[in-house]
């Protein structure tokens, strides 16, 4: 079932393979990125996205940016600074961008004074490492996650938070995928998620990959389901998470959790640690990526709007805590998120 | 300003001149319709749709179908039933269909005593009767609705519900250009509207043409522009409006009402009397009209999610009048609609 969205092939001198997600669901095509500027495309132009999977290529990406140093040490260093603050343009919202690239700062510098083929290898570890440590996260939020399902519940999600916005076994999804390996038959209404359709193109396509009923709906239709009593409880990704529980995630979201208020159908949101900013008091202080207009306008392949319309596409928005139910971690589940329960939650395995 | 959506060209042995807003915005394309058929394929595929603009061309199909009658009265009578009947299994939600049908037979009774070509002529006064009654309702619920907005407001909308949805000057977007007449300045939020993005292609388009500020968003994104506080209220049109005040309208009509309701920005409807259907007590009775999976699926010449794909696609959803701050119709505003409220608007009249 897990999809291999995102790989390091080779050695220190490999490449990244990943799941060009653009061109999906009319063909499963994979993109070998060589170099750092096609990394970088590649995040940008979501053919890898999803906040953990960005993570994963970010690393991956320094380790690219590290493999024509032929200097010594502090070379190889300057190119980890050099990459790392590169790819940090790319996309502002997901904060496990950072975090990754963090990571292998700190790797470069732990590590700085060994040859320079060593520190690659560090380097080439680290990433992996990161990508290892997704997988498992992943599994513990769907074996958290799980619990909340009882066999015949039809499940709720926007955008896609599967194991094509991780290294391979999602987060919203995998509390899919964990409910249906312990044998309980889940069913999934999927808003198709404009502008780009990540919940028609990506989420529908890996959830009838994986054998699991899937039934495509515009967004707009979120409610009406909902009305309907058709729906048991959301659950979504997350893009980045603040210190009192509000969290960024695609647009939409808000509005998902708004309606799923209304209808008092528990809404969840699955994402590891590594998506919370702590750093952040709250999810108005989130930076929110605003998308070219011609994504809503001609989205298609071929122009829905007047020329020269006037768009607002905001990439994301912040779904205050009060609105979500729990935030499904590795570590188990924040219910009721605010300042308090997010910190003891972090305490509670540190502490 | 007003965009002749549809009109009855010559005589008799005239045609139905329409805009074909399929084709919209790339291209203004008008479409003659001499037969039926035709004029029955254009309502079943959006090139006229609206409820009043589907019962303007509903009326002038019923003449279409009597002119190459050569037989006597009866003969015309007959023709008038079966192409009455006919079109009446072109779209099922709206009611003016149903009306406009209903009147025609009407005339065909009425007038039936006279020489078939007299009788004929009965016919076109009626359907040209209908579409005039029509420009003069959209410019007195302009007026009624003009009240609510002040200068410098920001109104949301959803879907079409502007002069291509009636005869030449709209319902929801009447509201808008009657404020913009008495010289306020109007700024609007267009929700794209999928799956066939009336909103985008239609709203925008004739809003832009009339000079009105209009930004498009997703309608995922009605939401967050409800939370910026951008909206001061909303504004929708109906395709059915039940006794209790309950509106059938384009499907994520009811998201946007829950969502207003949410932020407390007023949400009202615009539509003719014609519009009510008293013969239902609630909007549960309303038939809703569900469309084809491609829509959604490959809506814009390409595929865009995977091959057979379960898709859920109700043309329309049903917002309980609970979530309605008022219905604007031309005899003034129903506030807090239900039973009562509605009897009351429609005695005030005739009573």
């Amino acid at each position: 079932m897990p999809v291999p969205t995102i790989e390091w092939m080779g050695g220190v001198d490999g490449c990244v393979r990943m799941i060009d997600q653009t061109r999906l669901p009319v063909e499963l095509v994979f993109l070998e990125c060589r170099d750092v500027p096609t990394l970088w495309e590649a995040i940008k132009a979501l053919r890898v996205r999803g906040a953990p999977a960005i993570g994963v290529a970010a690393a991956m990406g320094v380790v690219l940016g590290v493999q024509a140093v032929a200097g010594d040490a502090g070379a190889v260093r300057s190119a980890v600074a050099k990459t790392a603050d590169y790819l940090a343009t790319s996309r502002p919202t997901a904060v496990n961008l950072f975090w990754a690239l963090d990571r292998m700062r700190r790797v470069a510098a732990d590590c700085g004074d060994r040859p320079p083929e060593a520190l690659k290898q560090c380097l080439l570890d680290e990433a992996q490492a990161i990508w290892e440590e997704d997988r498992a996260l992943c599994r513990r939020i769907g074996q958290h996650g799980a619990k909340l399902l009882k066999d015949g519940d039809t499940v709720l999600t926007h955008c896609n938070a599967g194991g094509l916005a991780t290294a391979d076994y999602g987060t919203a999804l995998a509390v899919i995928y964990a409910a249906q390996e312990q044998g309980k038959n889940i069913r999934v209404y999927a808003d198709e998620t404009r502008p780009l359709l990540q919940g028609a193109r990506l989420t529908a396509w890996e959830l009838m990959e994986a054998g699991v009923e899937v039934t495509l709906i515009c967004d707009n239709t979120a409610g009406l389901v909902m009305r309907q009593s058709k729906i048991d409880l959301v659950v979504v990704g997350a893009d980045r998470i603040a210190a009192n529980g509000d969290a960024a995630n695609k647009i939409g979201t808000y509005s998902v959790a708004v309606l799923a208020s209304a209808h008092k159908v528990p809404f969840y949101v699955a994402a590891p640690t590594t998506t919370f900013d702590l750093s952040l008091d709250t999810g108005g202080q989130i930076p929110i990526e605003e998308r070219e207009a011609s994504e809503v306008t001609h989205g298609f392949g071929r122009r829905t709007a007047p020329e020269g319309v006037r768009v607002y596409s905001p990439a994301f928005d912040v779904t205050p805590a009060r609105y979500i139910t729990g935030i499904i971690t590795e570590r188990g589940i924040i219910r009721q998120p605010d300042l308090r329960a997010v910190a003891e939650h972090f305490m509670g395995e540190n502490g």
